[in-house]
């Protein structure tokens, strides 16, 4: 959040819109085989050899999805591209080729594009996707990235949301709530930084690194997706967890056409949501900023209860309920063994 | 541009999301056997016979792809859908499923949603893709729509644009500047709605369907294409042209490391460009219009000197030039034999 001194920008105008293209471009040497054609041309072309080709799109707007005054370029091409390729992963497939199309107001110059197509390059690498197409065009109205990830899947590891059934293991591939956390620390900040908060205080991040990075820099849960695959356990149903806990469980249960009961003692919440909510008047608190915050990018997914040993003894993961009938309704159980609907705004 | 009495809108908020989505949903069945997995879950599934996916996106966004004082709804959803489209078909590939994320202000309401998503369905009708993907955002800052097109192809008739070889025809696949005449048009009578043009003037539409029609509403050359496979006609290049002819001839011979020469003459452009022109001072005249307009939705190709007899004989289409080595460069032939420069502004 300080200002730092930076040496002179270059106005996109300057540079034209096909050389910053190409010069973007020119981070991008393809290096699946899948991908047969990469950047540069109408279309991406890809060869999967599992016959399923599984896409996903993520749109992410200045104001709504970041705010530039807190969230460096470099994330934001990072976390866009994250959230498609984690929906793509959460059909239990592989994302092997990322679009990228952003609009870009006149606020932005050559270097703030470099960096937003560092970030996504960083998360391409992470999981091996090539980046395929890059757009740049102009806008009004700040900034806009849309990433579609297009991947490669399996017909009989494909994992729907409908595919939940009675007594199946509710399990999470780590923990949540930390994202949100990490957001409302840095709104915080920004209130400081903007003085509202009294002139004398300044902005302070430190000692919450792990909330920053759970908001900031997610990373998904690949190498557990993969172990799953390998031990062809097949979950019966996942989604990927971007609006909260609740609303992964409901919307499993809404397509599966089942309840489900998740124990709050069982939900993982990271040391670090209960140290910032402490000191915060515990608003909100980490069971809320798990139930209902966003950006986790965990999986949320089901396995039928004969996996249980063998998840229990061989994962780290959290089993953190069953599903049950529909009529059952889905329902928070407390330590206390009271049963509290499960909400989530807007479902 | 007139005010018509409406019916009372519906709050997005009032309805929610995920209803919105839902309902919006509803008009999607996935009817293409290749679809696996349409609306409802984290990513869209196909399975492909053919082999190759060939995938493209594009981004709408308001004040600078469209103005809504002039620009229905429906027609923002389905032109962006058919730019997606047409660059999958630029690769003589098949669209068969396209992906749609919308961001959108609290200016708009359900009732502008079903607008604009009849339009992308319009769009997938008439081209046989189905919708697989819906989602609807917040933002602070107008109307964002990304439509992602995945398609199948087939690794011998795929058409970059890199291979163009010297001697080659260029073919269009139709007449071209008309959409840009008729954007002219759209800001002119805007003006006039404002008041700019003097206040007895009347918005006038009348006469101009032609115009609007390519600008509003343009259709792709998808049954040319299907008749040159069928013909075993391979295009050595091919791309979509939404940014004029020079530029589409321009990237052909970037990437195809060729010149190239473009006759004048045979360019084909609508009488109603040169109507339209005629009357408003020849600004911009149509072969501007032409070459550096854009919107115009036609297929830039290039094939065989050999085909040339089959071309000229079975296809209504313009062979409006040829492919030159390198060092003769892009120019533009006049009628009286003079060359000149072909140019794009950013190339």
């Amino acid at each position: 959040m300080s200002e730092k001194k930076q040496p002179p920008k270059t106005p996109i105008r300057e540079l034209g819109k096909y050389e910053l293209i190409d010069r973007l471009s020119a981070r991008f040497i393809s290096s699946n085989e899948a991908t047969l054609q990469g950047v540069g041309d109408d279309a991406s072309v890809a060869c999967f050899h599992e016959a399923l080709t599984v896409s996903a799109q993520k749109m992410s707007l200045e104001g709504v999805d970041f705010d530039l005054s807190y969230f460096p370029l470099k994330f934001i091409g990072y976390k866009t591209a994250i959230h498609a390729m984690g929906q793509v992963m959460a059909m239990n497939a592989i994302p092997l080729q990322l679009l990228v199309s952003t609009g870009v107001s006149q606020r932005f110059f050559v270097e703030d594009m470099e960096e937003l197509f560092m970030g996504v390059e960083a998360a391409a690498r992470l999981y091996g996707a090539d980046v395929t197409a890059i757009d740049i065009q102009s806008s009004y109205t700040g900034l806009s990235v849309a990433v579609t990830a297009v991947g490669e899947g399996n017909a009989g590891l494909l994992t729907r949301r409908c595919g939940a059934r009675d007594t199946d293991l509710i399990c999470l591939s780590g923990s949540v709530g930390g994202a949100y956390m990490g957001l409302q620390l840095l709104q915080r900040e920004k209130r400081v930084f903007n003085g509202e908060a009294g002139k004398d205080r300044l902005p302070d991040l430190k000692g919450h690194e792990y909330i920053l990075e759970q908001y900031l820099k997610p990373v998904l849960p690949a190498a557990l997706l993969e172990n799953l695959r390998k031990d062809d356990m097949v979950p019966t149903s996942m989604c990927l967890l971007y609006n909260g806990l609740s609303n992964g469980v409901l919307s499993i249960a809404k397509a599966s056409g089942t309840g489900a009961k998740v124990y709050v003692d069982k939900i993982p919440i990271a040391r670090e949501c209960f140290e910032y909510a402490q000191a915060n008047g515990n608003d909100p608190s980490p069971l809320v900023a798990a139930l209902n915050g966003g950006d986790d990018f965990q999986m949320l997914f089901t396995l039928p209860l004969t996996c249980y040993e063998t998840l229990s003894k061989e994962y780290t993961l959290d089993i953190i309920g069953h599903i049950c009938e529909a009529p059952a309704g889905c329902t928070l159980i407390t330590p206390g063994g009271k049963s509290i609907p499960l909400e989530s705004p807007g479902m």
